[in-house]
């Protein structure tokens, strides 16, 4: 026999068999029902109102909940409620599944708030001397989970945390595996993590709070590895000159995250024990620095990492300044030199849910791009050199204040520093504006040649850009041409058949489209095709910090990605040569 | 269509449905063929001759394995090979699952080899150009299980072990979930395991072969806690006077064991690092101080324990000298005082697969008692007094040389000493005969007092029994007499119900049955019935060192025992003073 479950005031009708959960019913309209806990009666997050109909007696994990919620005698946890007859209810605002923004520019995306972390608030039944069961065995009563795993160290401390707290603790508890800690009394309003995106250049630095997937802060640094080269290949390079250079940049990078994290922590006063996780996403070799993981096998063909995917590992092994309970999630790598940054702009985009044949293309030092193609999914790097960094350009300068960004020419040159502060130098997509207008011009040939045999063109009064310049320019843009010819060319798509490109990387906003196809660095497609989605890096780290679910689907992904090595198509020498000259 | 399985030499036939699995219908027959890695291909254990019928071409694992087992090639792993036809096999003798023994004493019993420990042995496939996976999804390519964890430590070695190794290499697998360590070359020779019994008084630690189940050597030595106090009352006191005591207590215990650990495998020659489990059983007590467990919840009512079941734990963390890699298990505290050492007494007895009512007792400072009424599980403990292990007794000593530990009296009293050493004081077991004796003699009233106002007995010419030593004799007996009444009562069972009672404990062996009658130790029950099982707490380490099926039936069937609280019940006192009466 069907009875009728009534949802006011959304006015929905919906019907039910005897015993199916009210949880399952209401999910099937539709509405988002929070269910933090995977309907285990632990959180709280799906009470809704009984208005008419039966009221079966309030269990106790519910009446705790009332209480410490001060709300009326007909609320209902909707993962304990069983279908028994007709019912009316109603839905709390507060019992609707919160989403968090993931991707703020180019397109808006967003992710249903479920953390790997998670707290949970309980009143535990002192043992009895008719059955006195262990401290260990009375928390876990309160969970559904058998195999929850506690660290040693926190169950050295059970007995004193319930004295104190007199039974009353919050359970900090990992990915519904395994219990992180117990604090005394209700520590529920206080759960965050940070979010990393670890540049070869620049650190960005995230702090978000984990129960309303809101950031607090942001920091930026740079990344002090760079004083042992611009690229990774000079950090492999020097890795690999002596044993102790591979632990010196390990904890360049360590000391550099634990120093942001300090100054964001304080800054917002916020405890450190409070902060559970970090999820960290960075290129190959990055990743590889930040655990201290060899990388010989980076330095030579195949051009192997040592790992993909990583369970989440203990902040305090990993040294993190965040609870010493916490955990460290890596983005994972894709194959060879396609990092962690990139799975991570996958996540950011959810790309794996659109429909049709979309570019990802990371412009940036090391090029990389993914193509879906239908639900096939392929990857490739291409090393395009640090131009695009402003490196290995005479007056090139990173993207920092002073930096020529942008320029136009209409009856003269004008360029736009970053803050408006006197021209210091050259960034990428400066370098990328001038070197276009001056092929316009002329004073640069479609082959790269500095017209009049002039040595240099001159910016400003000290600025210049010189043959060796353009010719870096032509190397980055080919590398970047090339890539996206073969990896279409290999697998049989045209550039009409792709319905987006998206593009990621630092300079993204302001890179000029128009000048960008002048110079060959992007493909001639409609230009609304071309979606720039800014540090994805950083976004998909966030994506992954605020859920749990994320993470097993990139995971899966990923091992779906097909990596083609371009270097060894017989195609690339004819191709690169190619497309060394400006279009 | 079914299909005719013809085993020979068995002469066994049984038929199949198309594409089942041959290791499943082999398994049907009751033959006992070995999956040791749960039919995943790996171990090479189920191969089986084909001697007539189809013979798919071989697999890339079989070509390896049969490669290095030297075998023909119509070799095939059962777990592989799919039913499309009429077949013949032969089950090779090494095919055929394992057992290995458990108790010696008192009932043979015996279990099928499964340790937690496995190890496997691969050619792994080099990465290439055109496909550069990560070293990790390299060696996860051969296992069935996605989130195989691997130490972040070993990850980092990994490169330099397959350079070296040319790729070849055996991973040492914990419970089909974690991968240990990467070895290079083959080891699958090298696979050991240790198990403590950590009694009270005595250590007791067995190494042995993981691949065969066969002990290589035991040692014994005295638990060097004893120096604050024979029972765990006294150390639990010691314990909490003062912060450091607690840790003292650990590293106590700590040492002794890596001593014994090291003199054990220097005499054996066997690398610690090849020695990848510890399975220790011990009372509550004795399981809180070697992990350094605050014990004050044991100090008093309700008497709670921190923990029950535990996972493994990390070797390196907890500081044994084993592999680094390694494992350390906790046979798990039942409740309060009724410890580990009595649930791998359940498990070396296999208690919970015999039909019928029975109890389980270990005699020892603390009398712990377990009765099986059908299929509900009841303990208790109860305070028996350290008289049992010759403490607290005038020339009272461990059974150790020279102890008295048997006494008969036909003309005159006789006794006889451990390893026939002069007499240099009375063991539990003597003691027991000494009183029974004197009882029967008249020289004690069943009150318990010495006849004639002697205020002693003299036993040898410098060896005596006090009116004290008495009474230290009528309380221990008390204590245990009063338990399996009450057990028996509250549980609605009589004597007659009894199907069995195994006496576990290191004095059963020389335990007179009918002396232990007499001053009414063990219950009037008909003498086939009382079995001696020896050290059962090592023996049940043993078991579940050799099976981690056994770690799981034991870790469920803890959870069902119930307890009951003697102390609190108010008939105790009555049954307690009625007791201290002998008979």
């Amino acid at each position: 026999m069907a009875f009728r479950i009534n949802i006011i005031p959304q006015n929905i009708t919906i019907t039910a068999q005897k015993n199916e959960l009210l949880v399952d019913k209401i999910q099937e309209t539709g509405i988002n029902l929070s269910v933090y806990c995977n309907k285990k009666g632990l959180c709280g997050k799906c009470l809704v109102e009984i208005v008419d109909g039966e009221l079966p007696p309030l269990e106790e994990r519910e009446e705790f909940l009332l209480e410490q919620k001060n709300l009326e005698k007909n609320y209902r946890l909707a993962c304990l409620y069983k279908i028994r007859g007709d019912i009316s209810i109603k839905i709390p605002e507060e019992s609707i599944l919160q989403e968090a923004f993931i991707l703020k520019t180019g397109i808006r995306s967003s992710i249903p708030l479920d953390p790997a972390v998670k707290k949970y608030h309980f009143r535990l039944k002192k043992p009895e001397i008719s059955s006195p069961a262990s401290l260990l065995e009375i928390l876990k009563l309160h969970f559904k989970e058998k195999n929850l795993n506690i660290p040693l160290d926190q169950l050295k401390d059970l007995g004193k945390i319930l004295e104190k707290s007199k039974y009353h603790v919050t359970a900090v508890v990992h990915k519904n595996k395994e219990i992180l800690s117990i604090e005394p009394l209700n520590t529920l309003g206080q759960n965050f993590g940070i979010c990393i995106d670890i540049g070869t250049t620049t650190l960005v630095m995230e702090l978000l709070d984990l129960n309303t997937g809101k950031t607090i802060d942001i920091l930026t640094e740079i990344n002090s590895q760079v004083k042992y080269g611009a690229d990774v290949i000079s950090r492999i390079s020097y890795a690999l000159s002596d044993r102790k250079n591979q632990d010196e940049l390990r904890d360049l990078i360590l000391q550099t995250l634990n120093r942001m994290i300090v100054r964001l922590l304080k800054k917002n006063q916020i405890d450190p024990s409070f902060v559970y996780e970090i999820v960290a996403a960075g290129n190959t070799s990055m990743n590889h620095f930040l655990l201290g993981m060899p990388v010989n096998t980076l330095a030579a063909a195949p051009y192997s990492a040592v790992f993909s995917c990583l369970p989440e590992l203990s902040s305090h092994t990993q040294e993190f300044k965040i609870s010493k309970f916490g955990k460290i999630y890596i983005a994972p790598n894709i194959k060879s030199f396609v990092g962690g940054d990139i799975s991570a702009g996958l996540v950011a985009v959810d790309l794996e849910n659109k429909k049709g044949n979309f570019l990802f293309i990371d412009l940036g030092t090391n090029g990389e791009i993914v193509l879906k193609k239908g639900k096939k999914f392929i990857a490739t790097s291409t090393a395009a050199g640090p131009a695009f960094e402003g490196m290995n350009i005479s007056c090139g300068k990173l993207a920092l204040p002073g930096a020529i960004y942008k320029a136009e020419y209409t009856d003269k040159l004008k360029t736009f520093t970053i803050e408006n502060k006197p021209a210091s130098g050259i960034c990428g997509t400066g370098l990328i504006d001038l070197i276009s207008i001056f092929l316009e011009k002329g004073e640069i040939l479609s082959k790269g040649t500095i017209q009049n045999n002039t040595k240099r063109i001159a910016v400003t009064s000290s600025i210049y850009i010189t043959q060796k310049d353009v010719r870096e320019v032509q190397l980055a843009v080919a590398a970047i041409k090339t890539g996206i010819k073969m990896i279409l060319k290999e697998n049989q798509v045209t550039l009409e058949e792709i319905d987006g490109i998206f593009i990621a990387g630092a300079f993204g906003n302001y890179l000029n489209i128009k000048n960008s196809k002048k110079i060959g660095l992007l493909p001639k497609i409609n230009e609304e095709k071309i979606i720039f989605i800014g540090n994805s890096s950083l976004a998909g780290a966030r994506a992954l910090l605020l859920s749990s679910q994320a993470r097993k689907k990139i995971e899966s992904l990923v091992k779906k990605i097909q990596f083609i090595s371009l270097a060894t198509k017989p195609s690339f020498q004819k191709y690169f040569i190619n497309a060394l000259e400006f279009q």
